[in-house]
């Protein structure tokens, strides 16, 4: 699997950063233990390290996301590289270049990097087939199929407070059909060998045959929360908020917005995660939100230290 | 009053810069005296000093203005800052993440400074109010409330011209009641002791019991600027420019545009001032902006230097 | 000519680049051997030298234009600069600043160049008279008038493979009219001293008296590429493809789009250049534009290299 991964070069190392399905174990370890390292610098005064300087980082965001666009420029610049912001749908694709002309052209400006957001799944992974060889590609969420470094840091995130993977009961909780977060936090809670990951959500919330992705269903949220280490919310989209999936969001946060009274079912020490922008009154409650369990805002910190390592790793930097 | 001021630390130095109003008069003079000696950095082959290299300045700008980030943007990259520019009406904020969601997200990536536009009176307070302790906020402009780094770049040119500010006759014409420039400029000069501020405008462009602001008011152009050492013209927006408030721009030029023979009511070194963008023909005349009173092009100047000097002694490093 | 070229100093050396009409050959030259120079930086670990350290670039792109406004940027933070991007159309503009009032207050920034993309012809020249005397204008592009850097790295990449321009056929296809690129390479062909300078065109899409430009007008594609050493294939614009200028985008193609069985009238090494980004079946076929006579992707890369080099001429740092 490893050989033919096309994450990984010829030596088994990582090159791009696509999904975390299939990703070998000890690569995700090493991400985690490389971000450790940079968790100090994102605190000092100068909160800067010369690894990628001399280095052009493209942020291609075909959709827009200032959030996510970001922190990977935060982590970018912490590193010394030179960052360009590309928003390119409001440029080149409105001429009529195609995608992969577009990544052609700025290969040959001697790009070192493209972090990509894109619509459609998959976009990411075209681009680094299609990329110049000493580029490494970044998915930073195509479609909704994958969101490596979200998951990644959330991984952080649970090692941090639990110390470990092993025997953790994780329940996700929400919109996972559509949710590309959800999937690459499956695929690495997999790899990393938690003990039981759960899904909870209604029907039309789910995609087909989710089982498969090594998960147990749940539709009720006290029977899937029944003593969770961990409960990660996934944020409700407002288009999916009314019509063929929700009767409306007041409906969905009466059965599924985390409140006080739901996560009691839960471990006393759980911890309550969420991708952000939280939907305060949609999938969660405030006092949910701001409470001892949350530890939504060290997500956000470990995010820049996990975004560091990734593109410290990709480019040989971190060994 | 230094104690409960919510811009100082408990030490009484300036933790955030949010308004000129009740700062106490040696802070003011100690901006002034930081922006004169970075004004030389300006000019140098190489325009950079190290003070807050690794530092990591959001621009903040719920209210799209290139030319005032333009001029923060430039004023903490000579000072070696990470400088990401955050449009927020186009992206967060249409999610629906809340302000304060907002800031606790940047806060936890750990921004070192916030500088804020924003077109609700007050946002930068309350942004100050709830960042991280270690975040400093400045307020680049906040509804009709407050503008404070364009006041201090005002009174650097007084002093630049003027050697002093006792003594003084200034005066301040245009639309008053809209004006956060206005605003901030009177509790700046009434801090640093000029002998008189006159407001000369419209009563439609004049706030309701502008007196206690601590100005006399003119409503005629040659009684307001008689022996004027400092003539200040403020911007009018377009949108004030007919129905309610004026007949017509052509009407206001008339009555309280500055013109030559307007201005020779002034003293004869009297110099013009102007925050910008202006609007020739509307509240000033070209032979006024381009002649040899005006120093609007010298405010921009200073405006760069005024800026560098906040942000270094918001991070302690003029001390 | 060289005393009153609006781009030279007193001394002759270049100040601003804004067209490559009534260039001396050796400035043209010396902007080609600095750019060699150039090359290996960008190819090199750490891209980066040190030559505007300090400088601040602003791009002022009153048209936008990312595929541009990125190569500027590389060059620029490549050659350490400060980058500003000032998008102005979204901005001042609308606010009613005049482009003059815009100019002097980014001079009084202390901007030391400015890279102007605008859609009117000329503004860049007027940019440059009225800008202050240290600062250094760059035309990215003006209209349908000149975009001079286009030119040179097009230059730079005949010189790449045909070793000289003496002797040389060069043949530019396609929508001549309205094309600001076309006008640049044609003046610089003719400084540089190739043979016969051919354009190919239906008459709908050539300019008024285009043989006064010094070249040969061929509305055959056979007969124009005829033993052709290099063929400038020309963007066109969708809004041309229909109405008074061509019957349709199939009609222009049939006729005038480059395939391998035109193209087989010209030399066996002929090289094919396209400015970018290509419309794939409209100007150019597939099979053209990836096969082996297409140097279209070196293009891009010398790109980088003559936007260096140009800056950092313009700015004395490059003798």
């Amino acid at each position: 699997m490893r050989k033919m991964n096309p994450q990984l070069d010829r030596h088994g190392h990582l090159h791009h950063f696509l999904t975390t399905e299939y990703l070998p174990k000890d690569i995700l370890l090493h991400i985690l233990n490389v971000a450790e390292s940079f968790l100090p610098v994102n605190k000092r005064e100068v909160k800067k390290v010369p690894l990628l300087r001399g280095k052009t980082v493209f942020n291609l965001f075909f959709e827009a996301s200032t959030r996510t666009r970001t922190t990977f420029e935060i982590a970018a610049k912490r590193l010394s590289a030179d960052v360009i912001n590309v928003n390119i749908s409001t440029s080149a694709q409105v001429k009529g270049e195609s995608l992969l002309d577009t990544v052609s052209n700025l290969s040959a400006m001697h790009a070192d990097m493209f972090v990509v957001r894109h619509a459609e799944s998959g976009a990411p992974f075209l681009i680094a087939k299609h990329a110049a060889p000493h580029i490494h590609v970044i998915n930073a969420g195509d479609g909704s199929h994958a969101h490596p470094t979200q998951a990644l840091l959330d991984m952080y995130t649970i090692r941090h407070f639990k110390k470990k993977f092993e025997g953790l009961q994780v329940a996700i909780v929400g919109d996972v059909k559509n949710s590309r977060v959800a999937r690459s936090q499956i695929h690495a809670l997999n790899i990393l060998g938690v003990n039981e990951i759960r899904v909870i959500a209604p029907k039309t919330l789910l995609p087909i045959a989710v089982e498969k992705l090594g998960v147990s269903v749940y539709h009720d949220m006290e029977q899937g929360l029944k003593d969770a280490d961990v409960v990660i919310m996934l944020r409700l989209q407002k288009e999916r908020m009314k019509g063929i999936y929700l009767p409306s969001s007041q409906e969905f946060y009466n059965t599924y917005g985390l409140t006080p009274s739901k996560l009691s079912a839960a471990k006393s020490d759980v911890i309550v995660m969420h991708p952000g922008p939280i939907n305060r009154g949609v999938e969660i409650d405030s006092f949910v939100a701001d409470g001892n369990s949350s530890v939504i805002l060290p997500q956000v910190t470990f995010g820049i230290a996990v975004r560091m390592a990734v593109m410290s790793i990709l480019t040989g930097q971190s060994k």
